[in-house]
């Protein structure tokens, strides 16, 4: 069986594994005031280009995702967001939670344009009632995005733009960063990335790591008691030294580059061959997502032996699917598929 | 000049006005434990039709709100809405703040249908990833809307038929339901509404009162320790006799059918009159707020004249505009405003 | 019947409902955009001699002091206070539900000291895990207390010496305000409580006014978006002018200063007959509440006559009690007392 | 170096480690969707008598009191918990942030006694005012304490006698209870434990598990919608079966009682050995922390040696010293501290 469901199907990369069984034994202080956790928030800072910035670690995207939010945001602010976005969908309403009304705009392939962003803000306050609504005080964007799309630098300039102009920090949602950086069509580098916002999450748990989220701010001050933040939000880990070695192992000998790498290789590949067999997306992506419409025969077929979703429900003669690959996606991904297909 | 801008300008009703100062030297209990609000609570169910329910007052609407569905909500449950609804628009994210989201249905004239809330519903539960969205765990609707229509009573059945099936509760807000009960177009009594939700409020301070809003529930389970959610809210008032005395006022010589008829039969004098000018509505409302399309130089002659609202920025040679009536308005509008637009 | 309950159980004084009626017919705009509510500012601020301070009206005390924490502190802040505060005891856990932790020290006949709060302040940020502990953001203390009790402006100065030095603001929960400004042993003046805190609420609802309390900060700063905030919290009053009508009266003619001493002149008198008597105080209050103990035997024999509140559960062969007095009391509280005591 | 600063020092016991290894490579669904997870639930429940109960595991204690007690409280509702309690002092406001007071009882050497319990519920009760106080809506108490003291069986069941009584849960944080059910004095069994209260929790993180909580409910119908709320407070591990192998393997072949014996075992004859050498307790703990008067002069000396915390600030002479073992604690311990004390 090839899983191809999710990114989050297998435990760590082997050398994630290795680090944190050679460190296994090590009595450390706990809350990640130790020399690994200080380690890997240098090498994060300094890949990122911002050796002054901040970096902090969670173990999972919601998680970092609301207690971010949470710090970004005064108490009566909303964030704007696609209506797409995990933070919108599929996170149980983590942010509402926390008193924050996601202010949502309609997605075009899960982004937002940063005219769109400016329309809406100028609205707000061209709005003569706007004190009893939620002012807009962040911006939220995935990169990738949930449906697996990028934006271009350029589109992330003028969204960022836009922000500064307006005065309101930008938050970019790295679950699957890797994947979005090793795209062939991707012209940001992390260091740009991290010019280009105020604060975003490097994914651990969907690129190679056991679980952990590296958030990183450009400044300290975008942070402030942001160790006693996650506290609050039951989101400090007691033996915070496993977010260090795991991070310190994938920002060593480029582990993350290469995940992100191998992953989108293998979605490359399989995109080719489920084009060349006459297959249709309807979300072009260009990373370790691939979005697909398969006869719903053909779906059967594939049961026990490959294993994917549906993505909603399915239609009558064919269905949307999605296929994710990983740095846990077998190498020989391509020849197994094509003779699956054989076969079929 | 004449104030058409909204319907809560002026103080309160004549008659309140005297229960209040009738009753002002009075020495009684506070929080409502007095004679007053039990009198009132007691004239309203009964004329609900349900001298079993409960009856609670607080002093505004998004308070009210915010308790009443706060308490209705599990923690992790959000509410049902019109993208268009006071709770999703103007209430500065108090649902929100409290830790509920809302799930928001496109508006057709201000109001959602009961098959659109029944496929959300089924939508929800059929999806496989229900457990990491937001449960729809009540549905929220106005009557009349914030755009002035009405559901008819067999929209009511639909809808509450569709949250029964799904056991969840249905609450109206009435910020303005005594000018949607005294509508010409309206087929439903006060007795029947009571039937045909869990939980509505009746709205004083848009229908005569100082300030204040009754909340009533078919059952009196449907809001457990409600006075100290109340309290928790910062919605209990001191002086709760306050509420009792203006509601049982209008709850008595029929003071609220009245008002609703007074304020509805000027809105439907100047809602003809305007038409017979030849200006058109953008929205066809029943009730006391009235929607037209106004060139901008008529609106500009009006000036100092006739106070209402922009609804939404202008446009350029015409703009939305809205005239509220209420209980304040004078009585000689009609002739007022044909005298207006003869000298124009 | 003599009512010594609370100072919450009639209307308003008269002067205030003069101003209601004579107003209640006007037109203005709503959520305090109106000239009443601008007067009624400006006078209060020049009252406390800080021109180009802040001042709000919101309707009642748990709701004034949920809104005004909840803008002072941080999301991981808590409020330092007494044991025995209204916030802590009395308001259902309004700011808890904010998301605030109450820090309480022990009470002094309702009061805390500089020097506690100072060692509180010190022990916090001498702790290795104050990472992982609520940061003290702010003070709260009451002006008179819950008590009665006072503080000296002495001890008022050394309470805003240590939040200056620790950089946290004061608020002072001023709902009894004009029976601690009257009071004979009192040694600060308005203006002089507006200079030793940061934020402060005037009350109205316990002292003449029908609802309502006026929240000054002695810089705009300090309460940034708060009509926002207010509506946040469910506690905008859409016809907001009725707070600055009440509160432009109160502000006029020494009324509040007026209602303070007519009810702590009473206060004195109906303390010194009660010592006259024998009974003793349990707590020596110099404002309008006062605390005594009395045998049971006369507590029976007095009912009817006087109504007041045991204060806790009874004792065996005497009780607490607690007499208050306000600007409803009737003037001949003295000779009424003296006869029927006589009558006894 | 010995370290005896805390129980979260090192990785995980070698056996979990093996375990994460060995199951390393597999593709599982996510969310604890999976075998590993099931066989570890069923393997607790077994273990703790009630087949039919609910379990569901969390990364971390702070995150799972918070998520537990805002399942078990409904909104206006207070956790009654002991002053000294850690969700209490050491987690950053978390429970308030969810909008919960505490409500909090002076401690006994870490404890509160179901008498103490019964009292505080009474006066709540008999409160005329107890509308505007927090209700008390559930009990938390730690086995062992804060302070590695523990409840007796006898004092277990008059606890949960009370809490029956007034018909609201016992909950129990279970974060060492390893040491707590392996102590000499311990006459509490796991299966009378789970029958003495309705939720706890069962410690990973401190008791051999690299991470994780293991929480457990008598009845499935106590934490209704769990894993959609545990979502909610960013509590929902993506690769929860990383717990589940974790628990799977503490609860196989006896590997959860081994580690409590061991961290125990170590921790007697280290008390053993500081009493034989004239040292004070100043708590008697039978847990796996000792607490210790030391004199500064030997603390020093130690220094290098054996790390350990003090507990609280420093006295003159003497001060509070910490020590605690845990699974990780080398074996030799008594052999090596005593050759230390001798090179002193």
């Amino acid at each position: 069986m090839i899983y191809l469901d999710t990114d989050y199907m297998a435990g760590c990369h082997p050398e994630i594994l290795e680090a944190l069984s050679a460190t296994n034994k090590l009595h450390t202080p706990g809350y990640g005031e130790e020399d690994f956790t200080r380690r890997a928030r240098r090498l994060i800072l300094e890949a990122c280009g911002i050796p002054e910035g901040a970096c902090y670690f969670m173990t999972g995207g919601t998680q970092t995702n609301a207690t971010v939010i949470d710090r970004l945001l005064h108490r009566n602010d909303g964030v704007v967001a696609a209506d797409s976005s995990h933070i919108n969908v599929h996170e149980a309403g983590a942010v509402e939670a926390w008193g924050h009304k996601i202010l949502t705009l309609q997605n075009q392939e899960g982004k937002i344009s940063g005219s769109r962003i400016e329309n809406y803000l100028r609205d707000f306050y061209a709005d003569d009632t706007h004190e009893h609504m939620v002012r807009p005080g962040m911006v939220y964007i995935s990169f990738p995005t949930e449906l697996g799309t990028l934006y271009s630098k350029k589109e992330l300039e003028e969204i960022y733009s836009v922000c500064r102009q307006f005065n309101i920090p930008l938050y970019i949602d790295g679950a699957r960063l890797a994947y979005g950086l090793a795209a062939p069509d991707n012209d940001v580098t992390l260091k740009e990335l991290a010019q280009l916002c105020d604060v975003f999450y490097i994914g651990g748990t969907k690129c190679g790591a056991m679980f952990g989220e590296a958030i990183v701010a450009r400044e300290q001050v975008l942070l402030p008691r942001f160790v006693s933040l996650m506290k609050l939000h039951g989101g400090l880990l007691a033996k915070g030294r496993l977010l260090g070695v795991q991070f310190e192992t994938l920002f060593s000998n480029e582990l993350y580059g290469r995940i992100g790498k191998y992953g989108v290789d293998l979605a490359s590949q399989l995109k080719e061959f489920l084009k060349s067999k006459g297959f249709k997306t309807f979300i072009n992506s260009p990373t370790n997502q691939q979005f697909f419409i398969i006869p719903n025969q053909i779906i059967d077929k594939l049961k026990g032996k490959v294993s994917f979703e549906l993505w909603g429900p399915p239609g009558k003669e064919e269905s949307k699917v999605r296929f994710v690959t990983s740095w846990s996606t077998p190498s020989d991904l391509l020849p197994r598929i094509t003779q699956i297909f054989k076969d079929l």
